[in-house]
């Protein structure tokens, strides 16, 4: 019998910038045995998130950066196929930093968690119920405090993250405001995520079309992109205002950093609050947020859209083409069949 | 018998920017005469605050603008010399936006307080009980909240409100690291205040000296200043540092907003906050903060240093004179003995 293979997606050179598909090489190596108290998962889907960057760059960051000839870091949900912990039997549906590749080996307590929702897809795990949801959940509640009737604008709002933020606000009796790029996305915006308005950072009247849509001023504003959406953004606070800065899509390098228009003023004379977070600093949180998005989702109220490449011959692609906008939803790779 | 005049600075046309000498007036009118219920205050001190720039400038802002041909808007201290209402009985001290003129007719409602601190000069009320020290007070420990141990930055460290944040950041059991222009100001800062280390920003090693002085990383970094200043220090916050948008001084226009790096990724890779705010948002903040400042003083804890300027021909020049820093301490008009 052919022992069976373990595909792993390597980072063989250090990006600046945008982690590009000549970064990786997947390799082919055995399947690692577990050892006592280890088990062995099988993963079945492999997330993409635009985090990801940051984790392969070298300049100052929240985690370490990933080695050169390592395992790609990523997210990933799957099936405990061997075990030598009790706490874990064969079966359990897990999820964790289980990096790219087909298996992994890992003490019991290197989990993520047990995926208890087992009445809602796998892929969930990922994305709605994962760091996606979690991370919107937080942002927007926590940090941006949005008030009924307020206006929450958000930035790749399409995509996994604002998605979540947009429908989260207005379940909370908000305003909702999504900045997308292109009609596909913005469609997406206004039919499948309900906001109330879309607007298209890439059409050439982007800032009237914004201004119209921020008419009554900007009370959250949850930032994924940094860069020329937000300079728009920040001209709309309202007295009060609360920016939530999740990430930076936008920027392609921060080494220099970019110049962009100085904010103190709109932050003094708004006395508004600009704030960072990084999901991982509050784990507590997590199991918190999740019961929340679980509810909506069971209730309906909570849309998602995957889009699902299959194939870990994907993977190394994955991320730049999440910067270039390509995805249409969360992006996930998946491995195998469930 | 002559009738005492009033002389009255009036704001003659529109600056951009930082007003100049050139952008007032001076000019004698006949002293007003109370109506019922109002009194007459006679001005004795009048202050001068970075803050009046805004004031007078066209741009959004947090106050309407002093009108052309209008008297400056000012805070100032006096005594009650004619009264209409019997809750302001004459000698009564109080301060006010009493305005750059030797006196000033107004309803009893419009006088900010009356000055309760009478073993302390009446001066004081301007600046270190004034809106100075509020300003302080409540930027310092309402947003900075710093803790005893961690390092507290301040930009205009030399000045009526830096000087009151590093010694109270002193007082809460930080360190604290003063920025300010030229040798005078960087040895009063240490000899005076207190600080822990100072930093000439006009020196060509200022970067450098900062880093040095910034070693173990800023927790709280209050912003006077905003520009090349800030963009220094943001390069050193720690994990969970907070910003607090005070003053933007060294900016000279903001219209349009000058270029600077942008700050999202610190903020984010740090989880760090910035947060601008108005003292005239908080009325109800002022008596806490003053019973604090007024105990300090008494106890000889805290410190301040005032600039007299002796008569109202001062005026016109003295806010582009604190633009350009020739003031040591907190810049004031004198219009008479008390």
């Amino acid at each position: 019998m052919n022992r069976p293979m373990n595909r792993q997606v390597l980072l063989t050179s250090r990006p600046e910038g945008i982690p590009q598909a000549y970064h990786f090489r997947i390799v082919e190596t055995p399947v690692p045995v577990p050892g006592p108290g280890q088990v062995l998962v099988r993963n079945i889907w492999l997330s993409v998130e635009p985090a990801m960057r940051g984790w392969v760059n070298a300049v100052a960051n929240y985690a370490e950066p990933v080695a050169i000839g390592a395992v790609m870091r990523s997210f990933a949900a799957g099936r405990v196929v061997v075990s030598n912990d009790p706490a874990w039997p064969v079966g359990t549906p897990v999820t964790g930093l289980f990096g790219w590749q087909d298996y992994v080996v890992v003490d019991g307590g290197a989990i993520q968690r047990r995926v208890d929702e087992t009445d809602l897809p796998l892929s969930t795990a990922l994305g709605v119920l994962g760091i996606n949801g979690v991370t919107a959940h937080y942002g927007l509640l926590q940090l941006g405090q949005p008030k009924a009737g307020e206006t929450v604008v958000v930035s790749t709002a399409a995509g996994a993250v604002g998605s979540c933020v947009g429908q989260i606000a207005r379940l909370h009796g908000c305003r909702t405001v999504g900045i997308t790029g292109g009609a596909a996305k913005r469609q997406l915006c206004l039919e499948r995520f309900g906001f109330d308005a879309a607007v298209d950072y890439k059409a050439p009247d982007f800032t009237q079309r914004l201004a119209e849509a921020c008419a009554g001023g900007v009370d959250v504003y949850y930032d994924n992109t940094a860069g020329a959406i937000s300079d728009a953004v920040m001209t709309h606070l309202n007295v009060g205002a609360r920016v939530v800065i999740c990430g930076t899509a936008s920027v392609a390098t921060w080494d220099p950093p970019p110049q962009g228009p100085r904010v103190e003023r709109h932050l003094l004379v708004k006395r508004a609050r600009m704030q960072g977070f990084v999901i991982f600093d509050v784990p507590e949180y997590h199991a918190t947020a999740r019961a929340d998005l679980a509810q909506w989702l069971r209730d309906g109220k909570l849309q998602y859209v995957e889009e699902v490449l299959d194939g870990i011959e994907h993977a190394p692609d994955a991320i730049a083409g999440l910067y270039r906008g390509d995805n249409l939803g969360k992006r996930l790779i998946r491995l195998a069949r469930d």
